[in-house]
């Protein structure tokens, strides 16, 4: 009982510091994404082909959220791109205080975007409000279709669904139909994205996507 | 200390039971609004007018919150339309299990749509999921236009806000363009609506999108 308590006073405390997050996105104009999954579900990928794609022409900075090592960071300093790393030691997910101690590395008013690969876990990162504009999802076909079943409250959270891996569907038990069914019943708005990091495939609706959520923080807070 | 401690239980405890409602509202494919305001801006208002709209192409159920009296429901009965009243006690706002331990009432695989009015404040109520598809929360152009700023959790979680008592513009201070700005800035996919439920101006827009919103449900829900 004592572990609920202090796990839900840390909730608590989280949405505040969130919407403090918040205030400071509002303020600069930067959009801001946080990219949740399960383990090797691809986010990494996604983020490196989505930064080759948009970093000649967005200022885009990134955060790096593990557990462990710095790995995701190094890949993703290879693309040229600002990236931070945040290692969370034993927490499994990143948090609204971890996000906001390290956002003075950023110049954020010269930031059009500002990505946050989380912790790759499917549960406690969708209850932990970062101050983000958009929850992403992805869901690897490799995983099962089973997932929003298992795990509603990320399906319910998510503003946009990644279904990555799709080159691999000849060779897996994947019903694509009955995952998105499943997902939307959880969340009727969702945009769902079918594509393959690896391969590009279904890439060019994901990226105009982006570009869109960009624009449209863009035009409510005038530079 | 203990205070908040207590309090946050609730809330865990709280979205734990929402899930559990939405698995119901799924299941009987049901479009579930819950509707929030401040005091007097016009909820049940909107909602009677909602409902002679409405109701005799829709199955549609009530359920209203207060901390006392039954004057509301007395107001949705007068239509026709099914409605239980809720009364919260010292409550300020309806939780997940008081809509749970109600949903016996109706029919639910009958209904299109359950309207959920809940108690008028425009903070709590923010904070505690029922289940519900959407949250719809009013400001009356009476309240002032510098709500956004003071209630930032409401405008963020809200689908879509309602501008009510239009009609009242030439006669209060009231910055439309500010007000519409500034809930954007924290809910950038915001749907919002000039209305007067009083004089019906402006009502069509907002009729279509409940009606777009029940399609919606029912296409991925079919019975």
């Amino acid at each position: 009982m004592h572990k609920i308590e202090v796990g839900t006073d840390i909730l608590a405390t989280n949405d505040s510091l969130a919407h403090h997050n918040r205030q400071h996105f509002i303020e600069t104009g930067v959009y801001v994404l946080n990219l949740m999954s399960g383990p090797g579900a691809g986010k990494t990928t996604l983020l490196e082909r989505t930064l080759a794609a948009l970093a000649d022409r967005y200022h885009i900075g990134v955060i790096e959220g593990d557990v462990q090592t710095r790995a995701d960071a190094d890949r993703i300093a290879a693309t040229g791109v600002p990236v931070i790393q945040i290692n969370t030691g034993s927490a499994c997910h990143l948090d609204a205080r971890m996000i906001h101690d390290h956002l003075d590395v950023f110049e954020l008013d010269e930031l059009d975007m500002l990505v946050i690969e989380n912790v790759g876990n499917l549960v406690c990162p969708a209850e932990f409000d970062l101050g983000e504009h958009d929850k992403v999802m992805l869901l690897s076909v490799a995983e099962g279709a089973d997932k929003p079943g298992k795990y509603p409250v990320m399906f319910h959270v998510a503003k946009a669904l990644v279904l990555n891996k799709i080159d691999l569907l000849p060779y897996v038990d994947f019903d694509v139909e009955r995952a998105e069914r499943d997902s939307r019943a959880l969340n009727m708005d969702l945009e769902i994205f079918r594509l393959s990091a690896r391969t590009g495939q279904g890439l060019d609706a994901w990226l105009s996507w982006v570009e869109g959520r960009i624009a449209r923080v863009r035009s409510q807070h005038p530079r």
